[in-house]
């Protein structure tokens, strides 16, 4: 299937993110045929997570502007550029962040979904091939973000970073599984592997933390203590798995001395979904002597250190991190998907908003509201 | 076989460590009979290690004075309290400062060598059944040690505390079972599960760590790079299957960042065998992106902490810590020594010094010599 753009440069919209912490602005932006193994997606559908605002907020020293943030969605291929076998156009696909080459030392290890193909490019905003952007506005070139660059009704990805998936799945639900939802869920699949029987403590349930909880369920967790400084987050959090709830603000004692007195000694497994230091230590700290397990998922801001006293991990607990959830995004995105249409795992109850892409300043703010899980938006409009 | 002085109370020499940081002086010490589920042991030889060394200095704020230090020996059992099954009078042994009940939650977890039973009383100096010493000085008590203390002629453990050994194992080499060589060689094979072909990277090449590179090399790592500001520890470090040497002070550079280099990328298992917490966050961050694996083995002084940057742990890195190597005690130091009698391990090879309890203050100062790995001493002069 040709498409009558391939080819082409396509002039298409796109949210630019110009400076840190300014909104970003619909424009007309050119997008660039793909080059060799790259790959031109029509995106459908973009969700937003918080490391696009992180990104956007001017926190992350590595954030290049003027760029297109955007890493979680779906969409359908334009065309490929030379030598991309794997996918062709029409193919419904997810754009990864996190590659996967199945060549790099990394996919060959068998021990990490880290892939180390495209990464020196994708880490400074640029296309491997020719250390180039695809993206312009009159000739000014304008960054790429993550290899992913969703925010754009097109973009161009490595084919490394692109999964090919069921056409009957809904492209603007399954967008979810580009990031949050699978990284919730691998975290206590591949990071933990969290047993049947378990006691489990989630520390922050966003979307992240309610799809450890959901993880957690399905591994036959016995308890999923879910922790959260937003009470309005329980009542949604029971359909998720959750079993008990603690607010730290109800408790004079530190978190994990309230976690370690309700569980006689301590959680097998605790998650840090949030991004907070201290809460990754509470996390590491609220874990069972002798072999309790804390797995951070929460990003925190750059420069800042996670500390614990030696005797914790002395006395048997091990402190981990997980990226995308241990997934290898190009063979198990798929099967998340037909995990999704066998309705083996949630995904819908994720979507608390739908939006428009030209209405994507008011889904940031949106982030920060604790109503909101994840907002969805349509690039069409 | 009753000896003459079961059920009597006896008189022997000891050395006792009236206060912190002051020399101990060999005392007559008055050694009571065991009570139910106690054994008393009679002391041949007993090693020193940093942990003996550490409490003695004062910087324990757990320490308890006046006290009987020692927890690396081997002895004979003299006699058995009530509903004592497991030894009996002329087992040859060695005490074990990590006990083993096989009956309470850490023992049945099958996760963990850690075992509960006695460590509130060990904790706290004294024995669990009723709480009190069974030593003493002209009716004053003397605290106990880890639950061993071994600078004496006789002591009195719990019986989950007493490994039966072979008893044609010399006993002035075994007794180094009882701790630092068995640690060294259970980081890494229970622990860390290093692989055939693994790269490895020892910090502090003391006794423990020498032991790790012994268990590494058995394990089959394809690397051993042992790192010391001691160049001196480099020559005796080959003979226990260090393949590479670095001295921190020979380069300007990080140690990590000169171990990422020296490795292209980084080791696949680190070991921190000194107790620096500098130096733990070394080990970590010197640890391959998304496998590396660092063990903690040295014990940090009180209140110290570690930290890393979160991002060490989310790309892959494993923070662990170990106890007694992970080894069960009671169950497995009887197959440390049968390793060791079929020359299946070192340990001969770790004794540089051989003197009598009577030496006990020169056989510290010579802890901290570099030429010293360990200084055994006999107990009966
Ligand atoms: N490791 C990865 O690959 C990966 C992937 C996706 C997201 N993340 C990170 O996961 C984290 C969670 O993402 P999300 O989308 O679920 O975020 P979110 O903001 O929707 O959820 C965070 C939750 O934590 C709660 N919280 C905040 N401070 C707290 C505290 N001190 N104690 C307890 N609860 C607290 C909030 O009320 C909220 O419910 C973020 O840091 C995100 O960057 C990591
Ligand atoms: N976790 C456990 O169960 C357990 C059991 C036994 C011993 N330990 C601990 O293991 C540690 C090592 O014991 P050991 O008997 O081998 O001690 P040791 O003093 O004989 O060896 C330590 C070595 O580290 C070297 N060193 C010191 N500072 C260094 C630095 N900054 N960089 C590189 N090398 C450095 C020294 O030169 C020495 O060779 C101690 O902290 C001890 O308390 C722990
Ligand atoms: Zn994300
Ligand atoms: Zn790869
Ligand atoms: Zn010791
Ligand atoms: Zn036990």
């Amino acid at each position: 299937m040709a498409s009558s753009t391939q080819g082409q440069v396509i002039t298409c919209k796109a949210a630019v993110a110009w400076e840190a912490n300014k909104p970003m602005t619909i424009e007309d932006v050119q997008v660039e045929p793909p080059q060799a193994g790259e790959v031109r997606v029509k995106i459908l559908f973009t969700a937003l997570c918080h490391t696009d605002h992180y990104t956007w907020s001017g926190k992350d020293p590595e954030g290049l502007f003027p760029c297109i943030l955007g890493h979680e969605a779906a969409g359908i291929v334009e065309s490929v550029g030379e030598g991309v076998t794997e996918v062709q156009p029409g193919d419904h696909v997810i754009p990864c962040y996190q590659a996967e080459c199945r060549e790099c030392k990394f996919c060959k290890s068998g021990k990490t979904n880290l892939c180390g193909k495209v990464r020196a490019a994708t880490g400074v905003g640029v296309m491997m091939n020719d250390r180039k952007s695809r993206f312009s506005i009159n000739g000014k070139p304008i960054y790429h973000f993550m290899g992913t660059s969703t925010f754009s009704q097109y973009t161009v990805v490595h084919d490394v970073s692109v999964a090919k998936i069921n056409p009957q799945a809904p492209l603007d639900k399954v967008c979810l599984l580009g990031c949050g939802v699978s990284t919730g869920l691998g975290a206590v699949w591949n990071t933990a592997k969290v047993e049947a029987g378990a006691i489990v403590a989630v520390f922050g349930l966003g979307t992240v933390g309610l799809a450890v909880a959901e993880g957690a369920k399905s591994a036959g967790a016995s308890r999923i203590i879910g922790i959260d400084i937003d009470s309005k987050k329980f009542d949604v959090a029971k359909n998720f798995g959750v079993t008990e709830f603690v607010n730290p603000k109800d408790h004079d004692k530190p978190i994990q001395q309230v976690l370690i007195d309700l569980t006689d000694g301590g959680v097998d497994y605790s998650f840090e979904c949030i991004g907070n230091v201290s809460v990754m230590r509470a996390a590491l700290e609220c874990c069972h002597k002798g072999w309790g397990t804390s797995v951070i998922v929460g990003v925190a801001a750059s420069g800042q250190e996670i500390a614990t006293r030696p005797f914790q991990l002395v006395t048997g607990r091990v402190w981990k991190g997980t990226a995308f959830g241990g997934f290898k995004s190009r063979t198990q995105v798929p099967w998340l998907v037909e995990k999704y249409l066998n309705k083996e795992i949630k995904v819908d109850e994720y979507v608390t908003h739908s939006m428009n892409l030209s209405d994507i300043n008011k889904a940031f703010d949106l982030l920060h509201e604790g109503g909101c899980l994840r907002c969805v938006l349509a690039t069409d409009k």
